[in-house]
């Protein structure tokens, strides 16, 4: 497997930072994330975007254009002979001479195996915690996850597969993920402040705003346990329905008919964009 | 300059970690930090105990005993040949297989040239602006100080050299030292919540407790703009008047008696400190 640092393709295992970067001194450091189907970089130009917008609004230069990006990104599937590949983005705030001020930044982009939900995982769903907390800087992609990483051993605790953050009552997304719920009166709502905001989020709004109601605001803890379908999407979950909630069995504990019909549109939208002309730069 | 990696000491240009380790997938690793004075550590034992602390609160496993730890500082000190040090030992979540779950953590000691306050920054002393966050964990010495990097450019444009954080407008830190403020009654005040526990806001408690009142308990940003006096503590800045707070000046803009006094046994403290036994174990 190789990566790429800064100027130059590296084998794998020469992908290290010295220890002054300010991702290790001060978690400072932000990524993004896309994954390939058959060796086909899937939504790329949105996860291109969102890593330029994170890398500005931490002030971080990006030393490379986005069509330099796509190009060493596809030299490394290449490279991987990865047909199912995950390619990160990393943009740190370098090596810091004081180990606290931002530096010239280090990019680092790797290509390794992902594990992508499959049509079993869809039907046995998921069971989830609630917490409070809010991510800082949510709107930006930062490597920050450590409470998300430290409430690891409470999940098991509690025989939950995810956790839900909320903040003074109101729901927010999941550590990798955002939260969808359908109403009693039948509409799509998500939330729409202190998230980040997912590309499959961004697609299933599109998808769902053809056929239904769609709501983009604020929901309640109360709402939330008395929604007639709950579930997640995300870029390597693509939708998983959630069927228990803390103590409270959501639809019956079976994924629900909206979502299963979202499922399939948005399967069928991944196939569609994946069959388009891909634009891909010339190696 | 030398480092020590898990096993091993190796040429500081080495102490390098692969990117899968989870301090850069996902943020998640602690550390803490001594220093030493003509070539002795300061307080090394109060600095350990909270690294074991800390590593305890993030469920990762210290490979080394406390004293196998001093020895692999005193060799990097004696290696550095540095009079003026900073021992810095980290934890981090290891090489996670998903980038996401702990794995066995990876020890990294460094130790590099300190720069620490003299009597002409006491003199001098801070203006600070206050902003309202909460640090997650904050009891934890993890590496997280995201909020901290990020508001520095926030810091240059208002001429503070400083951030105080708030929440629900009771203040709790900065993000690498503790406040203390003199009352009109002539008490010294710190607060007891949501903060990181420093060394020197300990040592300082004992020390005033001697000759004045001392309470550790919640203040509210009112009270902190009506102090007599305000100032912070930490390991590397020992005591630095705060003479601004955001557009209010403090005790007419001059380090007050309670301070000076504070300052001074501070520093006779740790002269006696360092002239006592050491203690050091042999190398």
């Amino acid at each position: 497997m190789a990566a790429f640092i800064n100027n130059e393709f590296v084998d794998d295992s020469k992908a290290m930072l010295h220890v002054s970067d300010l991702s290790m001194q001060r978690g400072f450091a932000l990524f993004d994330f896309f994954r390939t189907v058959n060796g086909k970089p899937l939504y790329w130009d949105d996860h291109l975007d969102r890593f330029f917008a994170s890398a500005a609004a931490m002030r971080l230069p990006v030393s490379k254009s986005k069509e330099e990006l796509k190009k060493i990104a596809l030299e490394l599937i290449s490279r991987s002979g990865l047909k199912e590949a995950g390619i990160r983005f990393m943009l740190t705030g370098g090596y810091s001479f004081n180990g606290y001020s931002p530096a010239a930044p280090n990019l680092v982009v790797t290509c390794n195996p992902v594990k992508v939900a499959t049509a079993a995982d869809f039907e046995k769903g998921m069971r989830i915690m609630t917490y409070e907390h809010q991510r800082e800087l949510a709107h930006i992609k930062t490597i920050n996850y450590q409470m998300a990483v430290w409430l690891q051993p409470v999940l098991l605790e509690k025989h939950a597969d995810d956790v839900l953050y909320y903040r003074n009552n109101i729901i927010t997304e999941f550590p990798r993920s955002n939260v969808f719920i359908v109403t009693r009166e039948g509409k799509l709502v998500t939330p729409e402040h202190n998230i980040l905001h997912g590309i499959t989020r961004k697609n299933l709004i599109a998808l769902a705003s053809k056929q239904m109601e769609v709501e983009v605001r604020d929901i309640t803890l109360h709402e939330l346990k008395n929604a007639t379908e709950v579930f997640l999407a995300s870029t390597t979950k693509k939708i998983i329905p959630v069927l228990k909630i803390d103590d409270s069995i959501i639809a019956n504990g079976n994924p629900g008919s909206v979502t299963k019909e979202l499922y399939e549109r948005l399967l069928d939208f991944e196939k569609a964009y994946l069959n388009k002309p891909t634009g891909m730069p010339a190696l």
